[in-house]
Order: structure tokens, then C-alpha cells, then sequence
């Protein structure tokens, strides 16, 4: 059986630190093929991608992949543990993937496959401690730090600040989640991980001093309408032509262009019926409801939101999946192909072969050929994608071109 | 008991005509009071009002009406039939209207009463005409007209050229469905009609000669920027400046400020679910679900979709349906008052004790007053209007003030 290496990613967009990752992983771990789970239109912080899916799965393949399949929406839109959940599972089901290569700041696998371990097992003495920090009104992510750092006190392996550090970086945090969603479905895919550059990830700003940058700093630039020239030093050199092109037909989406959408679907709700979507707490909804007056658009009602214990993520993931109706986590009936390289081709009848679910190109053919008892969860799938492209089509004034009838991409 | 006429009206928006109508019904019914029962948001023709309600409200308690209440929305937006039938049931509800009045283009009760008894009636032979007309493929309100002129060929009572004008008017034919609804509510409103210049209604351009004109002509002008000065004078004087503030703020709605919302709520349905709306046969939302990947807009696709059978009005008037969610046509749990005169504050204390239904200002207290069985039906009233007030206040970038928080208007 042929080496072949899965990465789980969001490239919103894909930047060189990306396409150094992919060459990486092919380093190390020697494989034939490299595998991409991408997020579809929507993203892990709860928003549209800039880009959508078609857009970012060439230029993946632009940037090294081989092939690129889909992550489940829901699972894409989700907090870290349940994004890395649906990552694992969808590399897993193809049958054929042997590694995954994630980054990470501490580039050491062994303390993150330890604090793994923990944090699957989680101890009675940590619970306890996690569900005191909880108590102080902090969030989840800051409760479940503070309450390791306590327990690992008495934890002799490393000293205390170097698991601060670990705990405090976000690949870091969701290399954790892959470590344990690998034990969690028993999958015998190995584990790597690519030392990672930590300042990028909370930069804003392109930097001048390097070609590596944040995907943010990159979104960032793309909403100040900077010029193409002062991003392309920052993108795969292959993909170049391809975002210019992008840029010149103004197919670029914001959290903002969803704003009436979303308030049509908050008129539509109450506090009760708020519940039945992912991530939204009583709590949360009755607060959705009491404001719900002061209302202006997507960003200003996330910050409008915010308090100290739901951040800001939280918040504009559960106004997310209010917008899509994603109303349970759940591995979808099918697994969307988006593109192959050519010359990779062979991958398409291996996973035919060996995927544990139909795997899919055009989701024609899954509404054919699943039960009819699928149906609710293949629409789960296919309605944001539509939604994506319905905004997309009115803002641009471009014909909408629905997700059943967009081909494989083969470059 | 005190006289109190009804008119039933759109006012989309007021003319000179509108005004001359309150002013003759004053005369003719000799009536203390004049009630309006007019529509809300949006409109017979399947169209959202290009004000909104609260300014409609206004403008009509300006031209000489004392009391303005609103027609339940799926019948404002229905066929003439159940359009007529709502209103008379509002205004029936109210237990203070002793008259009607509406404007014809015939001004001659008695034929419009003849044809009214006829209609309520439908004796065997019409209706096997009726049937014969309408397998020919043509529209309703065509096969009808035909039906009828075939039938009263035998009938001796009128010259059959003058029936055929009676049915080609719109506001006969309207007229005639207001008689039918007194009939049919056993109501003891007592009918009156003035005599209406028919030409206006068909006007797309503003007259030279006169100062009446069509609200058809005054949209168009609108829709095209026309300065204030050109349409003042076909506006009732005291509603000018009014008049002209609206335009000032730019608070106006087009069918084409919907689309992105119609197509949100296109892509989530399905042939089959799409039939639960009022006005989608099985027909039309087959219609619907081919063509649904060629929508670009609300307009467009009402054009795309119309056909010899299936006029422009009646897809426009299905689609809004879906937009707003109406699957039944159902007398509401309460009738929402608008707006009153100062001087006829009486007549609202006259309603407290004499309507059959609760009659509420503020919606708030409807939500709180009604039981909790009548939920659902209260959302399908407050629905429409808040997605009305939620478009335009991302159109014009303003506070979203919802309908509940919204009192009488008391000019």
C-alpha cells in the first residue's frame, strides 16, 4: 500500500506557510500522496471563507495537494475538539490515508501526545479542578488551561512553563484534538507533526521582514482592498495568478454580506426555539433574544454579544449555525470530493476502493443514490454551500450556479 | 348609533384619487366617521408596499381618514376574492362600520349587485362553462369573464356589451367581490359605490391634463427618480410635505430588495414542500424547482416563471408567500390598529365595546393579552412586518425598530 499523507486545513486563504506545510509533511512523511480535508464556505471562527470552496480547492491543488475532499460543515464550524473530530474522521474514511502531518508551535509530538492522553482520560482530580476555574465566569478555553497547569503541578514529566506555552498556542491546542480524535475512533492513521511558526498566527499585519504571514493578516489586507502586488509575496508562487484572478472578479465574501440573511432567520426565532442550534445555550439565546432589537449586522450583534465568559468566537459560531440551521454534530451520509491533480488520479479508485462511506464529486449523484432517509442530512450539507453561492451570485451580479451541478475539479 | 363608513384600500401610495374617494364617501353615506381598512406591508399584487405601513397610515389619517386599521396580511395579499373577504371581515369585525363605499368603474350598484348574486350562486350551467373556459389554458379571471358573458347571453336583464365592459374593470370586479363577502358574512354593512375613472388604473405615466392618476404611474415615477415637483401634484395637499420627507430619508422597498431573501428561502424547499404555501399548486412549484438554478431576482424570476395560464400577479403573489411564510388564509386572533385622528378618538373606545375581536395598538399586548394557542398565528402577522422593517433598515443603514414597539399613530 502506497504512503499517503492527510492534512486537515482551512487555507482562507492558502498563504506559503500553507504550501510549506504541505512540503513538509511530503519530507516527512515520505508519502506518495498528500490528502487535504479542507472547510467548505464556512470556517472554524464561525464565519463565511473569503473564498469559496472551489476557489481554495485549486488552489490547494496549486499549492501541493493531491486531492481535496471536503470537512463536514458542521464539524468545520465547530469548536476545536469537535473540528479536529470531523477532520480525523473524514481522513480516516477514506481508507487509504496512513499519516497525518499537523503544525504546531512546539513541533515536540511526545508532550502533546502526553497532555493527549490527559485530556482524554481527564482524571477525576482535573475535572474537578476544570469545573472550579469554570465557576469563575472565565472561558472554557482559559477554565481548562489554568485547571491542567494546576493538576500538572504535581505532574513530574516538564516543568510547569514550558506546558503553560504549550497550552497557550492554538495549533498547539488543536494538535491535542487530533491526537485524541485519533484515539477516540481508534483509527491507525500516525501522527506527525511540523514545527510552526507561533507569532504568525495572532498577526494582523503583513510583516516586511518575512514571506511567512497569518491567513488573517492576508483577510485582513483583502478587506482593506490592499493591492494585489503587496499580497503576492506572501502566496504560493503557483497560486499567484489564479487570486488575482479572484480578486478581479470580486468574488470575495465577509461576515458582513450575510447580515440580512441572518437577521431574517433571527426575526423567524425565539428564545426557546434558538436552542436547537449547535452551540446555542439558554443562556445564549435568551440573550440573542433580548437584544435582538438592536440588531445592525453580523459583526456588530457578535460584539454586541460578546461578554467575559462567550467570546467572541463562540458567539459568531452560534449566530453561524443559526444562519445555516445546523441543528446536531453528526458525520454526514457521504464525503464531498472537491479536486484531484491529474497525475493523482490513481487516488480516486483507491478511495472507491477501500472509503468506509461513499465518497462523492458530484452531490447529483449523492441525492440519487443515498437512502431517502439521508436526505436531511445530505441537505444539511448542501444548503450553506448554496447559501454561499446564492450571497455570492446577488453581490456580484453573477449567475448562481447551484453545488449539484459543479463538477470534480481536475487540474 | 353614530354613521361610520369603510373604505377598503392599499394607498400604494395615496393619490388625489384616494382622497377624492374619502371626501365622496363622506357625501354619499352622509357618515360621521370613515374607517380604513388597509393594507400592511404588502399588497394584492404579490408585491411588498413601496412605504411601509406606519407612513401609509399617516398619509391616509392626513387625507381624511379618521381611523386606519390593518388587513390581516395573507388576505392583503390574496386573489380579489379572498383580498375583498378580508376586508369586509375587518371592517365587519370592528362592530361600529354601518357602510361601505368603493370605488367602480361602472358607479352603478345595481348590476354590480346582480352580478354579485350570480356569482355567490354560480348556477350549474356557469360553472360547466366556467370549466370549459379554463381547459382552454387561459387564466382565471379570462375563463370567468368568458363563462359568464357566455351565460348571460341568455340572461335578459343587460346588454351583453355593457356586462362585458362591467368585467373587464378591475374595480367591478373587485366591487362585486366586496358584495359577495357582505353576503357571505351575513354582514348588515351597507353597500355604496362611486363612480371611479377607469383609464387611471392602467396609467403607467402621469397625466398632463388632470390631477388625478394611478398609483401604477406614481410607483413608476418613483422607480424612476422622478423629482418631488412632478408627483406633488397628483398628492393630496396635506400629504406633500410628508410626502416629501419619506423620499428625503429614502425609505422605499422594492419586489428586488427581497431577492436574496426569496432565493434563501427558495433554496431550502423542495417541489413537494413548496406546496404548503398559499397560492403553489403542485404545477407552479414544479415550475419553481426546474427553474430554480436560472434565479437572479425576485422580478426576474416572476417573469421567468409566467405563463398563458399563470399570470405575472399570480406567480408574484405565490412567491411572496413563500417569502413570508403564509400556508393558510385564516382570520387572524386580532385586528391591528394603525393610527387615529385626534379629533374621532371616540371611535376607539366604540370598538373596545362592539368588535367581535380583540382590536390592539401595540402588538406587545396582543403577544401578551391572546392565548397561547394563537401563537402561530400571531407570528404569521408580526412575520412579514418585521422582515419588511428588517430589509429596510439595512437598505438605508437605520435602527431596526420592530413592530411591536411601535404605538398608535395619533395624528
Amino acid at each position: 500500500m502506497k504512503k499517503t499523507a492527510g492534512i486537515i486545513a482551512e487555507y482562507n486563504p492558502i498563504h506559503r506557510g500553507h504550501q510549506y506545510h504541505i512540503q513538509q509533511t511530503r519530507l516527512l512523511t515520505q508519502a506518495d500522496y498528500i490528502i487535504v480535508a479542507m472547510s467548505g464556505d464556512y470556517v472554524q471562527r464561525g464565519t463565511p471563507a473569503v473564498f469559496d470552496k472551489y476557489h481554495r480547492t485549486r488552489m490547494a491543488l496549486l499549492s501541493g495537494a493531491d486531492l481535496v475532499v471536503e470537512l463536514p460543515v458542521c464539524y468545520a464550524t465547530a469548536s476545536a475538539e469537535y473540528f479536529a473530530l470531523g477532520g480525523i474522521w473524514t481522513l480516516d474514511s477514506l481508507g487509504i490515508v496512513t499519516d497525518l502531518c499537523f503544525g504546531s508551535e512546539s513541533g515536540d509530538l511526545a508532550s502533546l501526545l502526553a497532555l493527549a492522553k490527559l485530556l482524554s482520560h481527564e482524571p477525576e482530580d482535573y475535572q474537578t479542578l476544570l469545573r472550579a476555574c469554570l465557576k469563575k465566569g472565565v472561558s472554557f478555553p482559559v477554565a481548562r488551561r489554568e485547571a491542567l497547569l494546576s493538576y500538572i503541578n504535581t505532574y513530574p514529566d516538564l516543568p510547569k512553563s514550558q506546558w503553560n506555552k504549550l497550552l497557550e498556542s492554538p495549533n498547539n491546542i488543536l494538535g491535542i484534538e487530533y491526537l485524541k480524535a485519533l484515539n477516540r475512533l481508534h483509527s491507525s492513521i500516525h501522527p506527525h507533526t511540523v514545527l510552526r511558526d507561533g507569532a504568525c498566527y495572532h498577526e494582523t499585519q503583513l510583516p516586511d521582514s518575512s514571506i511567512f504571514t497569518s491567513a488573517s493578516a492576508l483577510r485582513r489586507a483583502l478587506a482593506d482592498s490592499a493591492p494585489f502586488k503587496q499580497l503576492a509575496p506572501y502566496l504560493p508562487s503557483d497560486c499567484r495568478t489564479y487570486f488575482q484572478q479572484i480578486l478581479a472578479s470580486g468574488e470575495l465574501l465577509w461576515t458582513d454580506d450575510f447580515s440580512l440573511l441572518l437577521h431574517m432567520r433571527l426575526i423567524q426565532e425565539n428564545a426557546d426555539s434558538l436552542t436547537c442550534y449547535v452551540d446555542v445555550t439558554p443562556e445564549l439565546a435568551n440573550r440573542i433574544e433580548n437584544r435582538k432589537t438592536e440588531y445592525r449586522s453580523f459583526s456588530q450583534f457578535t460584539e454586541l454579544l460578546k461578554t467575559k465568559e462567550l467570546t467572541h468566537t463562540r458567539i459568531q459560531r452560534a449566530l453561524l449555525h443559526i444562519l445555516l440551521g445546523i441543528t446536531e454534530l453528526s458525520f454526514p451520509p457521504y464525503i464531498r470530493l472537491l479536486g484531484v491533480r491529474k497525475e493523482s488520479r490513481e487516488l480516486l479508485s483507491l478511495i472507491q476502493k477501500h472509503s468506509s462511506v461513499p465518497v462523492c464529486a458530484g452531490t447529483g449523484r449523492a441525492l440519487r443514490d443515498l437512502p431517502a432517509s439521508s436526505y436531511g442530512l445530505i441537505r444539511q450539507q448542501l444548503y450553506p454551500s448554496e447559501l454561499y453561492q446564492s450571497v455570492l451570485s446577488h453581490k456580484i451580479n453573477a449567475p448562481y450556479v447551484p453545488e449539484h451541478s459543479r463538477p470534480l475539479i481536475v487540474l
